[in-house]
């Protein structure tokens, strides 16, 4: 026991006694630029003048805080299973009320406020594989295969634990893309694994060429255990959708070299494929529903993953019904289809719109170029910053795009996060912005992102 | 690389290199009883002939699972909540509507489906504090010091990783209930924690002594450094309610020790106090809602505690939002409240007299003893077992009370889940019984353990 100056004892938990594993952990899409965000708001709430009335959050994948709306038929469905009185209501559609009818059947109690398995519910896995069978014309998946989530980084994150092991040069490595999501070095940090960066080609629309991974792997091999590829694909926080050639030859290398492939749609011996409610045209972050699909793993290995997800009881059910009604929507013989189409086609026309809006628009930026927005919701533009500004950022030892997203976000109102926050090339600078904001606001932002980014160049040159 | 003799390679995940704390862990409570009860039930389902038409689950708190009803006032809120077009709608009364209108003007985009912040949307983390200071006579709380979670389970997994540091002598260890609620246990062995039993006395209705806590700090400061105390109260798997003293005594003992205190309803330097959706007269397990209110932590480390859950994004806003209700329900001058009040008052009543009966009915069993129920939903009785059955259960390699309540479940399609799943001293035998199948059936779990119990002694005499 110790006592500071004051006679008090020190606290049990200090910043020099708590997990060094959880200090190293870096989550930028949540961190210092989105924290001073909502501090503005605060103060632009209380009266403060700021040379904007609101801040305009472009920072994370959130659909519907950004004003997109929710697919009814997915709304009235949950709306039913909370409150199944609802059932006797006209007002609700048939197909709807079946589908309400047949999740509550499969849940304890006929209720959503039942545990269901640890893997989730039985008759949602076994719609998801079947989903999954029709989107890979065929290819037989089982829904033993499948594990509902809360969200996808909670999936994500146990099978990083379960392949997490070894100390010095036999402790598991991982390869991630740079730039990367950072829930992956994040886990990884907190797992004491090692973190093998591969980069992704921004001369080439963020491409993904097999020789760096070979490059990358052969480095890591000399101070750990390459064990695991991670594939973002669709990218996040780049955007690009990599091309069937790409995915093939990323499948033989994970082959050849015994690495386990972490991944969105690829298949292949040894692998995980992960999605989730949030992304796409539902947009339901909220809700945490998610599922990954392990395919081929050691049945040994299977019952240890059951295990793990069994300490955390279940995903929440709402999530988990969420998630059924995205793999298994309304058919066109039922009564809600024309609405879900409308509203599904509508929500991806406008975001396709986007897309192309702010890849034009940042391009007739001089000193920012943006790649084509192919796929996600992001876009990872580059930005050219001048030998002033990198200087000035170094004095206040912030990262010089750090230093960039905070001057814009005090001076615009803009949220962004910075490149730094996902990993870039050395001198290279970016930021990440969502393409979610509402057309109207999207245009603001990008006329802001060029007023700001004209000013910033003036002033320090 | 290596091949076996199939000519096919080895998995790049197998036991052998898996990660070894993950392997570690037991989890009793949907460990190999509850694995083979489902198993049962689809064999029941396929026609296979057993000396029982169902198997009755008494190993989980799964009130809803068990015919438990939601509370109306609950599930309107948070139907309101999820199809917004019912505030249109004259079936649901006014105060439900206020209550879902207020949740919704404080989620991202009016949207259940928006992220909120990873300590969970404020006006909810202000109703928890509200919820507190009340339930504490006015003792203030605040809102920056709650975090909602994904059921308690999430949050006491975090502040666990948070406290965990060092290697070999001065490795964390974590001083733990026996029994415990297997949570704890599995949480440290992935941690690679070190667990400290401190034992309940079970002659004394499993109450907690500080002499035991002082014996077992003692023994540990040997070899590793012990940093927390964790107190369940009501007790799980035991029941028990501790008293005013001794919750006084504990908290003293922490100080003396400079242990950081993780609890219920205990107030103390340096304390996480947990809460959740699952339990008590609401039994909402499936929303997975929680939170957990952190005092006194040093403002450099609260910051890491933010930090961390923010990797997860957030919690289920439906969950959030459940907790809401559960904080702040229904007040007298509310149309609801009466409904309320009825509902809440029938499910606590229910409990007491099965809590009762479950006593009387399992002490009138020669061979079978149990302490009153007094909080929780649990009993954790003491089971006498004949030297034979002990010495069969050894040749199967099953711990005693395993062999018991897996040949309780074949034969009788009961599942509970024995006492070696929680901890317990040398040389006794326990199992977990929840209280929850309707009255009606938790009389025929009763007397078919009755039953099972003298036919199992009358077997290994």
């Amino acid at each position: 026991m110790t006592e500071n100056g004051l006679g008090h004892r020190e606290r049990v938990l200090n910043v020099d006694t708590m997990n060094p594993n959880v200090k190293r952990i870096e989550y930028a899409v949540r961190g210092p630029i989105v924290q001073r965000a909502v501090q503005i708001e605060k103060e632009l709430k209380e009266g403060v003048k700021k040379p904007f009335t609101e801040v305009i959050k472009a920072n994370i994948g959130d659909a519907h805080a950004m004003g997109q709306k929710p697919i009814t038929f997915f709304r009235q469905v949950i709306a039913l299973c909370v409150y199944p009185d609802l059932l006797e209501d006209d007002k609700f559609p048939e197909d709807a009320k079946n589908r309400a009818w047949r999740i509550l059947q499969a849940c304890g109690g006929g209720s959503l406020g039942a545990y269901s398995a640890s893997s989730g519910i039985e008759v949602i896995r076994q719609d998801v594989a079947k989903y999954i069978e029709k989107r890979d014309s065929g290819i037989p998946s089982n829904p033993d295969d499948i594990y509902l989530s809360t969200g996808a980084s909670d999936a994500i994150v146990t099978m990083l634990k379960l392949l997490t092991s070894g100390e010095g040069k036999t402790r598991t490595g991982v390869m991630i893309s740079i730039p990367q999501y950072p829930l992956y070095s994040a886990a990884l940090a907190e797992l004491a694994a090692v973190q093998i960066s591969y980069y992704l080609d921004e001369d080439k629309c963020w491409s993904l060429d097999v020789s760096e991974l070979r490059r990358a792997v052969k480095a890591a091999r000399e101070h750990c255990n390459p064990r695991a590829l991670c594939i973002i694909n669709p990218g996040n926080p780049t955007g690009q959708v990599q091309n069937r050639q790409c995915i093939e030859d990323v499948i033989r290398f994970a082959a050849e070299e015994h690495l386990f492939l972490m991944a969105d749609e690829v298949y292949q011996d040894n692998l995980a494929s992960f999605h989730s409610t949030s992304k796409c045209y539902m947009g339901e972050c909220g809700f945490r529903g998610g599922y990954m699909e392990v395919i081929n793993m050691d049945p040994e290995v299977k019952l240890q993953l059951t295990k793990l997800v069994s300490v955390q009881l279940c995903p929440s059910i709402t999530g988990q019904a969420l998630l059924d009604l995205v793999v298994n929507p309304p058919q066109p013989d039922e009564p809600s289809y024309a609405t879900f189409i409308k509203e599904r086609t509508a929500n991806l026309h406008i975001l396709s719109e986007k897309a192309k809006m702010t890849e034009q628009v940042l391009n007739t930026i001089p000193g920012i170029h943006c790649n084509p927005v192919q796929g996600a919701m992001y876009t990872f533009p580059r930005l050219t910053l001048p030998e002033k500004a990198i200087n000035a950022a170094k004095e206040q030892e912030q990262a010089p795009d750090m230093f960039y997203c905070m001057k814009l976000l005090e001076e615009m109102g803009i949220c962004l996060v910075p490149g730094s926050g996902f990993g870039q090339r050395d001198g290279t600078y970016h930021f990440r912005m969502t393409i979610l904001p509402a057309t109207e606001k999207l245009k603001i932002v990008l006329e802001k992102i060029r007023e700001f980014h004209k000013r910033f160049t003036e002033e320090f040159s």
